[in-house]
């Protein structure tokens, strides 16, 4: 029997689903999605990493309880959120002959979750699909919620849909096999819940901190308050019209770093979700909102974290602020011209503000370049 | 002021719109859309054919109305609902700084309503748009009912979304430019609906037919009799878990010949549907379920628009029975291995069969190649 440590239910109506947690749930995805989803077939979607890390435990678990599948394997990394392999694997669950009523399941990171989400929405007009993430970044973040793309020339997660899954699995053991850097990188999207409105959880982050990274009970406590923190916020304004923005503290700054990068192997993205945070923290400050002690509390923890906390951490050179603006300029966040950005008035404190002057926002990064 | 001959409402919920009908609606769409959508900038698709006969005049109604827009145009016919082109109408759109509560505008034929919706659909997670169908197949179908897409090497509408637009005008001056050929293969369309659930509906096609062909009063009646009655459907059952499934009277043959000739001008779709309707009532008289005279009928009303009702009338050579059957049972409307067929009890009996013994089909099939 599976041991599930947490359950955290997405109560979305007819678009519910169930978050599990446990340390070996791979180990028992076959006996689970037998009882759950009879007489279904399984197309898996994974990259290359992960296909040779986790990929065996699924596909014993499957076979065992007798379920049939066919697995996609697509190269690790964040340049695999493209066209070029959302068309492949659709392509791919087409020539499986996969129908209407089976399921796709995304087995990886955020990569994986958000390429095989899109995926399976867009094919015959919408198949179902499970995440199996593997990442801590996936499974406090990217797997919960619905949001799926692939990333464009014009900026990041362009293309895409908005598809629940019907089932998350987050198996514990898997964050075992991730290097030191990504599971940091996935931290910072723990820290963001507190940042957001959860000052309490951000004190119990601090204090817990030595367990989380060594991998004891404090771990999947964390995971769990991140996907319940989430869910609260999904149930409340699924297509993000106007709370759900929150979750996005850190990222215009940090997609527009992620951008500059190339998305590439110099700046994760939760390293840019870090880096975004505390710039998020110190332009509050600048623009006279927020106290700059607070800035330095969450740069001290995240640099505890391993983490990346200024423009200067990133290793080569950026390319100039205006690059780094109309990045910005071209993030989904914008309405009508008018630069929105997640802003706050201290730890736990954020808040959406949709008037922000970018001359602000291009003297601030100029100010940062030089710090 | 625009003259709307028609209205039909889509009562959709929260994704509800109108169908607007009427002789001159895209000289005035910029006072409509201004109207009703104020603030919002607009990407046209369209394509090199329709943007040549009806482009200017949508363009200088937007610019009358004082609304910006921009215009992506994509070669016409069925090989530009592709991966490719989708990827060009998404990244034109992003390039355009389109935002999300902007619009889209599908104007043109069936084909620039799929793929422009289902563009729409994904590009920053789902923008609104609007259905300017030019001719007569998507003003009485495709232009209705949100389902969008591309076709895949697998199969025709693999991959796609529903996505219901907030508006379609249909003008019906832009049918006077379309060829006989394009008018006859949208009118095998209009005479489905009789065929599946309204005998009085294709009798009154049969008594009205020169009118409906000449453009008179009866063919804006019989485009709002369409209209209404695809919404009635599709307000039932909007993603085609039940009675939708009846709209694809004809269409399970109509695809495969349509995949056979390579989605070219060899055949029309709507010249598909002709043969794929002509075949499911000889099919069911053959299993013994409708009268053979109902079938005869039915060819003698679509011979005499000029559309193909038999093998015999496709130009070229077919693939072998076994070729057209891969391509049925890779349709989907496949569920679980079993095939899935509309077959009728006669004229305006049309029913959803689910379990058809694919040797029957292939044996009607080779009938069906010698006669």
């Amino acid at each position: 029997m599976a041991q599930i440590s947490h359950t955290v239910h997405v109560a979305l109506g007819e678009r519910a689903y169930d978050i599990l947690i446990g340390p070996d749930l791979l180990d028992h995805a076959g006996a689970i999605l037998g009882e759950k989803f009879p007489g279904c077939r399984y197309g898996i979607v994974t990259d290359t990493e992960v296909a040779r890390a986790q990929l065996p435990r699924l596909l014993a678990s499957l076979d065992k309880a007798g379920l049939a599948h066919q697995t996609i394997t697509v190269p690790a990394g964040e340049s695999t959120k493209s066209w070029e392999h959302v068309q492949i694997v659709v392509e791919g669950l087409l020539a499986a002959k996969l129908e209407r009523n089976d399921l796709v399941i995304a087995l990886g990171g955020g990569v994986v979750g958000d390429l095989a989400g899109f995926a399976a929405s867009i094919t015959r007009r919408g198949m179902d699909f499970v995440q199996m993430p593997t990442s801590l970044l996936a499974q406090v973040d990217s797997s919960v919620g619905g949001k799926t793309g692939i990333n464009s020339p014009h900026g990041k997660n362009l293309v895409g849909a908005f598809h629940q899954p019907k089932l998350v699995l987050a198996d514990l053991s898997a964050l075992d096999t991730l290097s030191p850097r990504q599971f940091a990188a996935g931290y910072a999207e723990v820290v963001k819940y507190g940042l957001i409105d959860d000052p309490e959880f951000f004190e119990w982050l601090e204090a817990n901190h030595a367990e989380i990274f060594a991998g004891g009970p404090a771990r999947g406590e964390a995971i769990a308050r991140c996907c319940a923190h989430k869910a609260r916020v999904v149930i409340e304004d699924e297509r993000e019209t106007g709370v759900r923005a929150l979750l996005n503290l850190g990222h215009t700054f940090g997609h527009a770093l992620e951008k500059d990068t190339g998305y590439s192997d110099r700046l994760l993205h939760g390293e840019g979700v870090s880096i975004g945070m505390v710039l998020a923290h110190t332009f509050s400050n600048r623009l006279g909102l927020a106290p700059g002690q607070d800035a330095g509390r969450v740069a001290a923890h995240l640099r505890k974290s391993g983490l990346p906390t200024t423009l200067a951490d990133i290793p080569g050179s950026l390319g100039s602020t205006e690059t780094l603006m109309a990045a910005i300029a071209q993030d989904k966040k914008v309405s009508r011209g008018a630069l929105t950005f997640i802003l706050t008035r201290g730890i736990g404190q954020a808040f959406i503000e949709k008037n922000v002057d970018p001359a602000k926002v291009s003297a601030f990064l100029e100010e940062m370049r030089k710090a």
